[in-house]
């Protein structure tokens, strides 16, 4: 099936307009005609090879959201005309221990990712940067039309990645919720923990975000070279999420944990981080991680979101002007997330 | 009250014999009558200052049984004669939440040590190196007379330290448990993970221990240097406890837990530990840490071993052998702690 796009051909150059093959759809295949596609900063980490092996030609992009233009024999889920989500991945060997789970995103075989990666069969996947996109419709979503299709998008990565953590560590009334950096994952951490009714404390490094943090749901908002706003924290928060992908010291957040509190990065800083073992025991604190969440897990949140009312706060932009939103956003200059407009690939 | 034990007054020397008094026995407290005390590694690094801080003259020992000599007119726990326990604590606040969750090592104030400490008065406090210590009976525990009283001592320190997050982590029929490091900490890990019915995996550095781990209930050893043996074990532990205190490389066994697996820290390595973003992540890992354990799940692990016929494997010591002990606990060259028989205290 003919698709265009834009595609990283190294990792130095600018994105440019790229035709290319994308499979033909099968029986239990979706065409989703894409609309819109976030900018996550792992597409820009991604096509600048900073984590290594990166595959040229990339058409990066995971946040993906569109019309549904064709459906397999097989397909159920989905009609023409439908609205459709494509997220951080497209498939997964389905029989593993954690597949079965419904934690895909662990698939013991490794999930076939969006972009930058290839199918069980070895042949190269594009992501949302283009007109089209065929996924198999167990990895595809239904979206309401209560909302803004535009800052739907977000909810596929940052959404999924801050509400799974949320969740699996029961962050509801009565938690005391700690959201470290405002940024793309940062505001969307904070929307959901609001939501679920804890008392949530906004970490910043930024004076200029305290308002935004407010309105955007932090009960309280602490400045975190302000070590006495810090003290007056500690040993007290049930959850921490940390969405700063940049090195950071982890445990000045650490002695913030009360009795048995978990700090789950969601960022994923490059290199190692330095942890100590006194942090850790006292008070019997955990550090833990996790990736994006399972597919039912994201068909909820997606459904949660239309019915409470919450997408990503977005700015639009367009094809031609990437090169400008990837400097601003590793400049963390945008509120919060760019989403792309694939109008303006025409044809 | 008149005390005689064994001190270190300074960093460098050999510990002395040593007088001193210890407070009048008020009418919550027992006064025991030592028999036994453990020689923890915790020991070693206090009286040698390798934490900081270290106050002297110290006479350390924090795994103490013994006889009670004498009861305050309100103690209703014990009578002169009875079987008793002090461990690693002798007091904390009682009245924040964690020690009113029965979660007294991690008291807001600070627990008081049983030695290299002061009360909340600010006496200092004299650990079991010693013919008697005096101890509120909420501190002092009831031991059985079934159980052979010298390999009783470590229980209170080595045993309750890994009962603990075993305990917590509800380690059992069906999990599958690693622990890493055969020694002091590691032997009694082993001996409880196999008692509450797990399938454990012993991690140890020494070919020569694979058969004693296999004796105290190992259902599989691995030398951890055969790296496709600790491949084998990839994703599939379910829980990790780490006895060993010198630094070391924790994203090897990190990468050994399975979905929500965690890695728990009871040993305590001085210097700050690496551990990488894309471990913690993937399969959603945790890593924590854990210190001993509350006072009513201290009595609880004493009366399960009683029930259960679990001790320690000691070998027993004197006090003018002590310079000899310690370097072969720094050696790690015991099966599997030194236990001090105070009668070789004389008068």
């Amino acid at each position: 099936m003919k698709s265009h796009g834009y595609a990283a051909h190294d990792p130095k150059s600018a994105l440019v307009p790229f035709d290319f093959e994308r499979r033909e759809p099968g029986p239990k295949d979706v065409v989703v005609g894409i609309d819109f596609c976030g900018i996550c900063h792992s597409d820009i980490h991604q096509v600048r090879d900073e984590w290594g092996g990166s595959i040229y030609p990339m058409v990066p992009g995971h946040e993906i959201v569109g019309h549904v233009t064709a459906v397999g024999a097989e397909v159920t889920k989905f009609k023409v005309g439908d609205l459709a989500a494509v997220g951080v991945m497209v498939d997964s060997c389905r029989v593993c221990e954690n597949c079965k789970a419904g934690a895909e995103p662990y698939c013991f075989k490794g999930m076939v990712p969006t972009y930058n990666g290839k199918t069980f069969e070895g042949e190269i996947v594009f992501g949302g940067y283009a007109n089209n996109i065929v996924c198999d419709e167990a990895y595809t979503f239904t979206v309401s039309d209560k909302l803004d299709l535009a800052a739907v998008a977000p909810l596929l990565c940052a959404g999924i990645t801050t509400y799974s953590p949320l969740k699996h560590w029961k962050v509801g009334p009565g938690s005391k919720v700690g959201v470290v950096g405002l940024g793309g994952l940062g505001h969307m951490a904070l929307k959901f923990a609001h939501s679920f009714g804890a008392h949530v404390v906004q970490f910043t490094t930024s004076a200029g975000k305290v308002e935004d943090a407010k309105k955007l749901g932090a009960d309280e908002v602490v400045i975190t070279k302000d070590a006495e706003a810090m003290k007056a924290h500690a040993r007290s928060l049930d959850f921490i999420i940390d969405c700063v992908s940049a090195p950071h010291d982890l445990n000045v957040y650490l002695d913030l944990l009360r009795l048995n509190g978990t700090l789950c990065l969601v960022g994923l800083p490059e290199v190692p981080m330095e942890v100590s073992a006194f942090s850790m025991v006292t008070d019997r604190r955990s550090l833990s991680g996790s990736m994006i969440g399972g597919m039912a897990e994201t068909q909820e949140m997606l459904d949660y979101c239309a019915e409470h009312g919450i997408v990503s706060d977005i700015e639009l932009t367009t094809v031609d002007k990437l090169p400008e939103a990837y400097e601003r956003v590793v400049k963390g200059d945008v509120k919060y997330r760019f989403v792309i407009d694939l109008k303006s690939l025409g044809k």
